[in-house]
């Protein structure tokens, strides 16, 4: 019997995932708004078959933001962008139903899916950051509750206009002068809390019915969502046993909503390092850290609580009592970073520079990192991981050296099966609300 | 001295402006949804050094919506889509200001110029169809007069956001570890009546400073905000007389602002047939309008008048008396489709044909097209034209057999001038605020 197979994605992180990555000797300091880089990127992933690659979000900075988040390339259009130039990668992109329309961000993410032949993918977050709201006309930044809240119908609502039209709508009879067939173009009407929207989609379903859904949060509220609505979920976890739990947990509550648990694939992000040997690997590590100052990874340790101020605090005593500070904003993440240093007995100088640069789990030779890999695959710490290469010719080296052991092993593809993400990770196509409504009604 | 250059645009249309197109022969009938035919009409006008595609985009559709706007590409995805097949030549959508946050338009269109090189263009409307509102959460369409107050607000707040950050704003010093100088990051702190939006931008300013801006409303309005705000101006014209008339009119608007008249660009859209000789180009005409009925017809005149029913009223009968109706939505278009049929005693059935196959002024041997096309440019009709080619493979004739005659008579180039369409269309790249003002500070 054939193995169980892994599934892979590469994030296409710009000038890197943290404060000090610009300066690697390596690195192309213009990178987040370089296309050649983009390109380079995605085309070197598809050539590892890579499932799809990954573009993270933001809508607010400010001058301690790190560099890649300061001037980046928004996701849509980098995405429909790389759809142009690779054939057979997915192309997912994060995008906040905090601070979008439904009918716009449906209908993006729809064109995407017909530019790309059924390769887009949609990454949901609620957006974590306080300011957000002011470069948006808002008052106020909703809380977490309300922000999932908002999602939850959001995704509704895109479900429901990613339906409005039925697959065989467009009959396209030149001769008869029958363009569509009206009775498969359907109005959503939908009236709800936060949304209104009438429909149809001035788009048909495109190749994938719906284009793949992924969800980010891992705070309870993010956990039920992804359970109920999500295709995928890109997660963190710092052991194997944490990973298992939570894929354990997520895969339970998608039962729960009458849901199997393959139909939602749990995919942990993994920083790697790559060395020719065990000490090279470390030595790329420690060469990552000296590109950081305690003052910049304190500026990053505050973005995670509202953009807090830490310098307020010796550095060398014991990480300050901060309340619910950062419970609004990245729930989940600011909680573990509190249980830490309590259970650690960890000062803010150790708190700050974990942060910045945190040592992945995933270093050593090709063979070394893909035994990791394996062996989180095979404890069920997830369907298959999200990539985060962290240094600037990290994804390039996963690809030459780590790729060809994975396939050597049986556990991961040497040509796509598709030419959709869908079928490359071996989700169903949804079946057309209207259409299953139809064959209801004739065989019941 | 070298004679004036005109301007030329392509309207890239799936299957077609009008009702019948996609029953054309020569049409492929899912032409809105199929990426190759996009890429191939791009790359068709590179090829023939056109100055920018054009994408025209609505919000709200209904069954008796024309083929092309019930299933067609977002133009912020197939825009950047384009950029990455092509090398020179801009790409211009459309995208409206009343139903969009300027935070998430000026940062897609800032990407898209980031990913071109320079060659983003956004054409502002404010969405005309009344229907808009149902897609979007909202209990009503704006008024007119509020939309276009809406639009100027939006566009200073466009202007403002891509001045976030000073050209040299990025230092990226690995040595040093400076990556930017934070005194020329700037918020924009706009608090307006429509939008409050902080900033600054989370993409630096690009190529050309500030994408092209389009403006495509011909009410008072609509000029106004256009010789005030835009770069150029996407109208149409029935005599080269109505034309000229316009291009005064607005020109004078914009020195009541204080600006050159070249710095905005009058673009009237013109459609064109062409033939071997003017008959084959008048039977192509009438290949078209035998492809419409008059029910169709009578829906395509309708969606102008808020998608009213006009099925209810005697088809050899004068044009019906509608009061305001349509001074909500297409103000300037429906005005003047009362007049002309006031004017010219023109029946229901008249006005719908007419309507939904309007003859092309530009139709006969590519010779006659160019002759056209060259007097009403000497007429001073405008700096240029943006290309409605009627049937299916127009625009590829246009490329072949107009462009040649016009590079001949020296009045359009023979290569392209520059990577951005600013420097194609001879625009300025606008200096950015702060650093205009740092230089009055420092000399002043």
């Amino acid at each position: 019997m054939a193995k169980k197979q892994l599934r892979l994605g590469a994030i296409i992180h710009g000038v890197g995932g943290n404060v000090g990555g610009w300066r690697h000797p390596d690195a192309i300091t213009d990178a987040s708004v370089n296309f050649g880089f983009y390109k380079q990127q995605a085309q070197k992933a598809e050539q590892g078959k890579f499932d799809f690659v990954f573009i993270a979000d933001g809508l607010y900075i400010t001058e301690k933001s790190i560099p890649h988040f300061l001037n980046r390339f928004e996701p849509v259009t980098i995405l429909s962008a790389l759809g142009a130039v690779t054939s057979n990668i997915g192309l997912v992109g994060t995008l906040s139903t905090s601070y979008s329309e439904p009918f716009t961000v449906s209908r993006q993410f729809a064109s995407l899916d017909h530019i790309s032949g059924g390769r887009a993918g949609w990454n949901v977050v609620t957006s974590p950051l306080e300011g957000s709201a002011k470069n948006y006309s808002r008052t106020s930044h909703p809380t977490h509750a309300e922000r999932y809240r908002i999602a939850e119908e959001y995704l509704e609502v895109a479900r429901g206009l990613w339906d409005s039209w039925e697959d065989d709508a467009f009959v396209r009879d030149k001769a008869s002068g029958v363009f569509f067939d009206p009775s498969k173009m359907h109005r959503l009407n939908h009236e709800g809390e936060h949304f209104s929207v009438q429909g149809p989609l001035n788009i048909a379903r495109s190749k994938q019915g719906h284009p793949v859904v992924f969800q980010a949060g891992s705070s309870e509220a993010g956990r039920n969502l992804a359970a109920k609505s999500a295709d995928a979920v890109f997660t963190h976890y710092d052991t194997v046993e944490e990973g298992a739990a939570f894929v354990q947990d997520v895969k339970q509550r998608a039962a729960a909503y009458g849901r199997s648990p393959d139909e939602i694939l749990i995919l942990p992000g993994i920083g790697t390092i790559i060395g020719r040997t065990q000490e090279e690997a470390e030595q790329k590590y420690e060469q990552l850290t000296e590109l950081v100052t305690i003052d910049k990874a304190l500026d990053y340790l505050g973005r995670f609580f509202e953009h807090f101020d830490f310098s307020q605090f010796p550095l060398d005593e014991p990480f300050p009592e901060l309340g619910d500070l950062g419970s609004n904003s990245f729930q989940s993440g600011t909680d573990k970073i509190k249980r830490e240093a309590k259970e650690l007995g960890l000062t803010l100088r150790q708190v700050a520079l974990r942060s910045a640069t945190p040592k992945p789990r995933y270093i050593g030779t090709p063979e070394t990192v893909a035994d990791l890999i394996q062996a989180d695959f095979e404890a069920g710490a997830g369907d298959g991981f999200i990539i985060h290469a962290t240094t600037p010719t990290g994804l390039d080296e996963f690809v030459d050296q780590v790729i060809p052991i994975l396939q050597e092993r049986g556990i991961f593809r040497t040509e796509y099966e598709s030419d959709t993400l869908r079928g490359n990770l071996g989700l169903a196509i949804p079946e057309n609300r209207y259409t299953a409504a139809r064959k209801v009604q004739v065989h019941g």
